[in-house]
C-alpha cells in the first residue's frame, strides 16, 4: 500500500487566494452528539473549525448547545429535532458529515433518511460513527452524493460483512469496490488505511501510535476530513480525505513526544499551525 | 484611498490618565446572539472587553448566558426579552452595538425599534448583521445618533441598493454620502473600506487576507469597534472606528505567520497586547 | 500615609506548615452573582481558590452553577434560594464575602439579615457591592464578627454619608472610626486606601493604575481578600487585607507591562505564582 | 514504611504496544458530583482521562453535564437517575469509581447497592468520598470486586473505627487487614500511606505538601487512580495506585516551585506529559 508523500500534502493544503470570502471554504453542517455522547460533535466541530472550514453549523440536542459555545461560539448550533432548520441546512451545506455521537435509535434513523433524500451529487456526505451503524442495519440506498465512510474495525463489519478476523488489506480493498464509483473509506484502526471505490491501491498510514488510543479520537478525525473535504477544490475527495487523515496522526505523533496520551482536543488546537507550515512548502 | 498610518493609530490609543475609572472608558451595550447564532455576541463581547471597554453588558436569549459567562465573566447578561432591562440599558450606554448573530424576527425588529425611539445623539450606536437586514427592510427612519454601520457586501446591497458587482470604491463612496452627515461605513470584505459620510476620500484596509475567512470574524470585528467608540474621547469616532478595523486585521496578519487559519477568538486575545504596543509608541 | 512595604507583605504570607490540612487555610462561603451579575461571583471565586483558600463555597443563582464550574471544578455552588444550605454555610464559614453581583432585592436583604443575625465574632465577614448598598438602605445593626468593607467611591458615599467630593483623606479616615473596633475599610479608587477603625494611620496603594479600570476589577479584590482573610492568622485581618489588596493591584500593575487592559481573570491566574514568590523572601 | 522508588514506577507506566484499542487502556465509570458537589467528578474525570484512560464515563446530576462537556467532551455523561444506563455502565466497565462528590442520600445509597450487586471480581472498585461515608454507615457486605479505598482521615475513622489520633502506622496496618485480601487502601493526609491487605508493609509518599490542601485535590487523586487502574495489566493493582498516587503528590510537589497553591485541574493537565517522562526511562 502506499504511504502518503509530502508532495502530496502540499498538492492539497495549498495557500489561499488573496481575495476570498468564507463560502469559499465549505459550509459545513455537523450532525450529532445527542445524549449521552454530546462531547463527540463538539470534538468534531473544532476540528473541524481549527481545519479552516468557512462556516461551520451543528445540529445536536439542545442540550448540548452551551458546552459546545463554551468550547467554540465560532460555530452555530441547533436543536436536532429542529426539522425546518434541518432540512435548510442540509440543503445549504457543501459538507455534511452525520455520525459522530450519534445515538442509534428512530429519531436518528428518520434524520439520516431525510439527508439520504435532500443531499444532491455536489455535496460531500462522510457518514460515521452513529450514521454508520444507522446505515447498515437499515434498507437504506446510498444516495448520490459524494460519500466519505469512516469506519472503526466493528462498524466497518457492519459495512463491509468481513469480521474483525478478515479485515486483511485485500478483502477490504474488494469490499470498498462494492461502493458507488468515488466513494471513500477510512478503514480506522491501529493502521489506518484510506480507500476508494474504482482504484485498487490505498493508503496506509505510518504515523500515529497507541497514544491515540483514547475516546473522542475518531470524532475529532471526522471534523478533520469534513474541515478538508471542503476546501482544496484543486484535488480529488479522496486526495483531501487522505491528506486530512494523515496530518491528524502526524500532529498526535508530534505531540506524543511529550505527552504519554494525546487528547483529541489537543490535536485540534495545533491543526492550525501544522497547516501553515505545509501550506509554506509550496 | 489612504490606508491606515502610525501616527494615526497612535493619535487613537493613547496611555490612559492615572486617575480614571471604568466608566471613562465606555458602558457599552450589546444585542444579539439569537438562536441558532449564540456564539456571535460572545465573540463580539470577548473582543469589546479585550479593546478594554470599561463595562460590558449584554443583552440575548437566556440559553446563551452561561456559555457567555464561561468565556467572561466580565461580562453582565440579561435575556433580550426583558423589556424593562433593555430600557434602562439602551439609557444608559455609551455605546449601543445591535446585531451580531441577531435573527430577523419580528421580535428583534421590535427590539430595533425601541433602540431607534430611545437612542440619543450623545450615544454611540453602531448596526452589524442581522441589525443591517432588518433596518433595510423596515421603514425606519436613522435615529440621531453617532452612527456606526458595518455591512457585509451582501448587506452593503440591501443598505445602498448597490448589487455585489455596483459596489466599487467610487459608488460606495456616493452612496455613503446618503446617510447623515458622520455616519461611519464599514465596507467589509477582502479589502475593507471605511467611509465616512460627509468626508470623499475613505480608507482602505492594507493588512489582513484570507486566513481571516472563517465564521465570527466580523462579529469579533463588531467588538473591537464598540470597544475603541467608548474611548479615545481625544478624536473622532470615524477615527476610532478606522483604528479598531485596521488593528483587527493587523492582529490577524501577526497570527497567520504560524496559522493557516486565524480564528477570530485568537484575535481578542492578542488585542491588550498589541494596544499597549501602539500606546507605547506615543 | 503609609504605603505597603516588603516586609509588611513577607509577614503575612508565610510558608504553610508541612503538616496542614485545607481547613487550616480557610472555609470561604461567597454569595452573590444574581442575575444579571453572575460573572461578578465566578471572579471573586476565581480569586480566591487561587489565593490559596482551603475551600470554597458559593450561593448563586442556579444558573449560574454551570458557568462556575466551568470555570472553577474546585469551587462547590449552591442556589442563594435554599435556606438551609445557605444557614448551614454560613455557620460553617470562616469567612463569609457577601455582595459580588449581589441585586438589590428584598429576598437579598433577607440573606444579609440572616448572614447578620447567624454570624458571630470568630468570623470574617466581608461586605462588597451589593451587600453594601442594601446594608446602606437598611436598619441594620452590624452584627459582632470580624468586619471587612470594600466601597468603591458611590459605595462609601452611601456608608459614610460623604459625598464623592468629600471623600478626602481625613474625612475618611474620621469615618472609618464610626465602625465597630477593628472594622476594615478598603475604600477603592484610582489611589486606594485602606483603613481600621480604632487606629488613625491608614494605607494607600502606590501600585496599580488605570489599566485596572474594567468590570470586574472589585469582585476579584473582594475574592482575593477573603482569600487571604481565611488564612494568615499569625498577623491581623488589617494587615490580610491590606497585602492581599496591595497584590491584587501589583499583579495588575505587572501584566500592565505586556498589556493596555488588565483583565480580572487574569489577574487570579496570577495570584500562585505571586504568593509563592513572596513566600521565598523570608 | 516503604517509599516509591524510581523502578517501580518504571515497571507501572511502560510503554504502550504499538497496536492497541482504546478498549486495552480502560473503560472507566465515574459515578459522583451530585448536587453541590458537581465540581467533584469533573476534577476525576479530568484526571481520568490525562492519566490515559481508554473511555471514560460518568454518571451525575444532568445540571452537571454541560459543565462537565465544557472541560471535557472527551469524556461521555448522563444522568445518574438513569437506571438502566447506570446498570448498564457497570456491566461494561472495568475500573468503577464512585463516590467523588457524591451526597449522602436514600437515592445514592440504592446506586451503592446496585454497584455491590452488580460488580464481579474482574472489576476495579474504587471507593471515594461520599461512597465510603454511604457504605460505612450501611450494613452492605463487600462485593467480590478488586477494591480500593481512598479515605482522608476522618472517613478512615468510619471506615476502620480508628479516631484521629489513633490512626497510628501500626493500628492502620492492622485495620486494613479486615479487608479482603487485596484490597487497597489509600489513608490520605499529610503523609499519605497506601495499603493492601495481606501484605504488611505500607507506602508512604515522601512527596508532596501544604500546597495541595486545597478542595478537589482527593477528587483529582481519585481520578488518576482509576486512571492507572484501567491500565498496566503487567502489574497488581496495588503498585498501580501506589504510583499513581505517588505521581498526583510529585506532580504537585513540581508545580509547587511556581505555586504557592496548587490546583488539582492544573495537575491534571501535567499528566501526559509527566507520564511520558516516567515511560521513557524505562
Amino acid at each position: 500500500m502506499r504511504t502518503v508523500q509530502k508532495d502530496e500534502i502540499q498538492r492539497v493544503i495549498i495557500k489561499r487566494e488573496a481575495k476570498s470570502y468564507k463560502g469559499d471554504f465549505g459550509r459545513l453542517f455537523l450532525i450529532g452528539g445527542t445524549y449521552p455522547y454530546g462531547g463527540a460533535i463538539i470534538m468534531a466541530a473544532l476540528a473541524a473549525v481549527h481545519s479552516g472550514a468557512g462556516l461551520v453549523t451543528v445540529a445536536t440536542d439542545p442540550d448540548n448547545l452551551t458546552a459546545l459555545h463554551s468550547h467554540l461560539p465560532e460555530a452555530m448550533g441547533f436543536d436536532l429535532a429542529d426539522q425546518d432548520l434541518l432540512r435548510e441546512q442540509i440543503q445549504k451545506a457543501s459538507v455534511i458529515l452525520v455520525g459522530p455521537g450519534l445515538k442509534e435509535s428512530h429519531e436518528n434513523l428518520a434524520v439520516l433518511q431525510m439527508i439520504f433524500e435532500q443531499v444532491s451529487s455536489q455535496q460531500v456526505l462522510i457518514l460515521d460513527g452513529g450514521a454508520i451503524s444507522l446505515f447498515s442495519s437499515s434498507q437504506f440506498d446510498l444516495p448520490e452524493a459524494q460519500l466519505v465512510f469512516t469506519p472503526h474495525q466493528k462498524e466497518w463489519e457492519k459495512l463491509s460483512g468481513l469480521d474483525l478476523t478478515s479485515q486483511t488489506e485485500e478483502r477490504s480493498q474488494r469490499a470498498v469496490q462494492h461502493f458507488p464509483k468515488g466513494t471513500v473509506v477510512v478503514e480506522k484502526g491501529p493502521h489506518t488505511r484510506i480507500w476508494t471505490s474504482g482504484t485498487e491501491e490505498g493508503y496506509q498510514l505510518d504515523v500515529g501510535g497507541p497514544y491515540q488510543a483514547t475516546g473522542g479520537m475518531g470524532d475529532t478525525l471526522a471534523g478533520m476530513i469534513a474541515g478538508f473535504a471542503g476546501q482544496f477544490p484543486q484535488v480529488s475527495l479522496y486526495e483531501r480525505v487522505v491528506v486530512a487523515t494523515y496530518l491528524h496522526s502526524a500532529i498526535a505523533e508530534d505531540l506524543s513526544k511529550e505527552a504519554y496520551v494525546v487528547l483529541p482536543t489537543s490535536i485540534s488546537k495545533e491543526i492550525p499551525r501544522w497547516m501553515k507550515k505545509w501550506s509554506d512548502f509550496c
